[in-house]
């Protein structure tokens, strides 16, 4: 079928702006007339044009009486661009072809609506499923406010994170650190311990070249991480944010970083992430250490994650496991991964798993 | 190559033997006249006639002028069964091709230069590397008098082998557990310690239908498993084997068990590997817990294995690890396991392993 065919190119065009465009969505476009693609488009950056308007320039004139592919339902409201909707019916587009509507309560089918009103014809949920899939963030985002949480690990077979001297220095190879930076690259923010920023002092940057870095946060009630940690050093991209106790008020005024302030010390996920989300902080990609996993398993907030398990064995009951603080008693009762697709790299082995 | 194919075919038929001849090793013949197979035979079981007399017997008068193909050296002396070497000299074999010598000394190309001398055609190393593969403990066995050691592993992501009240039902999935027996089949022991008879009181049994039960080696310094484990209990095939101490010799006799020995309480590997060897134990499968495995890594006496991880964590540091007692500084010092293959298994992964 040729929806399919199209709006799997949209799809290819939406990933281009991967890492670019949170909290939005990203958007791909594709416009055909007579079999033939006269104009493709994607959402490029937040704030930028619509991935619908890049197509509809590109094709120009040739838009009247052509179809339109839109991964998403274009856009009804007056954002930081004008509503989409208005550009696809005064282009003289006939017909739409839209995956997924947007759950965005300002949208949510009125594009759809005032298109058909203008006799535009329309069809959904073309390739629905995939469309969705590159927009989970975003899905759960504009629905709950809180951020998509993915959790990146890599573990020796004996589940350690680190040497009893905190050495982690490497225990995945080159293709599966490679995948995390793509991951870093993904994601819009990065949420690590204060620990890891201590024993490890990591940039917490995105190594792929042309990508952006994600936001930094640091979960530090006790502010006890030095002034001269590379990510308080280097943070001329402002992206570093702390998470600490409102007891640290006036201690925080030294350290070159933005400040979320909390009640206490120890936080619950469910706290930082309406505080992340207040930030429209749409996804986080948590690395480490034990304490923040070991919660995140807790409390059930992971959305998805990768487990990358290496060939090697430490061996010594002192050294940092990924996870503890549970008292499972039987076999059946332990935390069983869901909608695992196992995937090798090279000789480690990933474990991909997904809440639903 | 038609020798390639037909010295194929002699290995299925060594296969054939699994878990029935060790010591012995296993051995498959095709007897082939005019490019067609007239005689198969494979040595079925320790102290039955070898591979090349039930593939002779078979091809019968029509043996004169033939090729025979042997997985092994056929044998030179009189052992439980009269030398092959003169019976296919006898037979009137054109042509003889063998896939690996016979490393035991009363062999050791001695039957390939009678061959020879008698006027038969004689062409080795065909197929060498596989039909050494099967015959791993027999190789090791023969030139060491030490049996082969093979690691049979299920754990947690997290690393570990039971919860921390010894839950350990089950780990992995079914199509891994029923690996476990076929391994239980093909290896001549099972080594497991004192502990996992007590808390788990295991049958050590091999489920699968018509192949043999391992011997039941018991690790038991202190002479502690209870009279009425099942390994004692149901030792109807006199297979239960306790090593323990030398002091525990007037106590051992209420037990159901035959015993080995040996000086003091704790054991190294080595002792435990030359003991079983003088009782004519070629192989050894070890299945844990925690302190045999440890062990066995230190002692660096594991020549291959099966570490099969499960999708499932604990999270309980007082889970019982199946490694401890190492202390490694440095990920680059941590135990790297080498020559690796990994094989999904549903959902659970196996890292493969060999030491060479």
């Amino acid at each position: 079928m040729n929806d399919i065919f199209f709006m799997k190119e949209a799809i290819k065009q939406a990933k281009n702006g991967v890492g670019f465009v949170n909290p939005n969505p990203l958007v791909g476009s594709i416009i055909v007339k007579n079999s033939k693609i006269i104009g493709t488009g994607y959402h490029k950056k937040f704030g930028n044009s619509h991935a619908e308007i890049n197509a509809l320039k590109q094709a120009g004139k040739k838009s009247e009486n052509a179809t339109i592919y839109i991964t998403l339902e274009p856009c009804f409201h007056h954002g930081k661009t004008p509503p989409c909707v208005d550009v696809i019916i005064s282009a003289g587009i006939k017909r739409c072809v839209i995956a997924s509507k947007d759950p965005n309560p300002k949208v949510n089918g009125k594009s759809i609506k005032k298109l058909r009103e203008n006799g535009v014809e329309v069809d959904v949920s073309v390739c629905k499923e995939e469309a969705k899939e590159i927009n989970k963030p975003f899905f759960k985002f504009i629905r709950t406010k809180l951020p998509f949480v993915y959790l990146k690990l890599g573990i020796t077979l004996d589940g350690k994170i680190a040497t009893a001297s905190y050495n982690s220095k490497w225990i995945t190879n080159t293709s599966a650190r490679h995948h995390s930076h793509q991951l870093r690259s993904k994601y819009m923010s990065l949420l690590v311990g204060a620990n890891t920023i201590i024993k490890d002092n990591p940039s917490l940057t995105c190594r792929i070249k042309g990508k952006n870095n994600p936001y930094r946060i640091i979960l530090d009630g006790n502010l006890k991480i030095p002034k001269t940690s590379k990510v308080l050093k280097n943070n001329e991209d402002k992206k570093t944010i702390i998470i600490t106790s409102k007891d640290n008020k006036k201690k925080s005024i030294n350290y070159n970083a933005n400040f979320i302030f909390l009640k206490g010390k120890k936080f619950s996920f469910k706290e930082i992430l309406v505080a992340l989300g207040k930030l429209n902080i749409d996804s986080i990609l948590v690395e480490g250490g034990n304490k923040i996993i070991s919660q995140a398993f807790k409390e059930n907030i992971i959305d998805e994650g990768d487990i990358i398990v290496a060939p090697k064995i430490i061996g010594d009951s002192k050294a940092v496991s990924f996870v503890s603080g549970f008292s499972t008693n039987l076999i059946k009762d332990s935390i069983y991964l869901k909608n695992l697709e196992i995937k090798k790299i090279g000789n480690n082995v990933c474990f991909h798993f997904k809440k639903s």
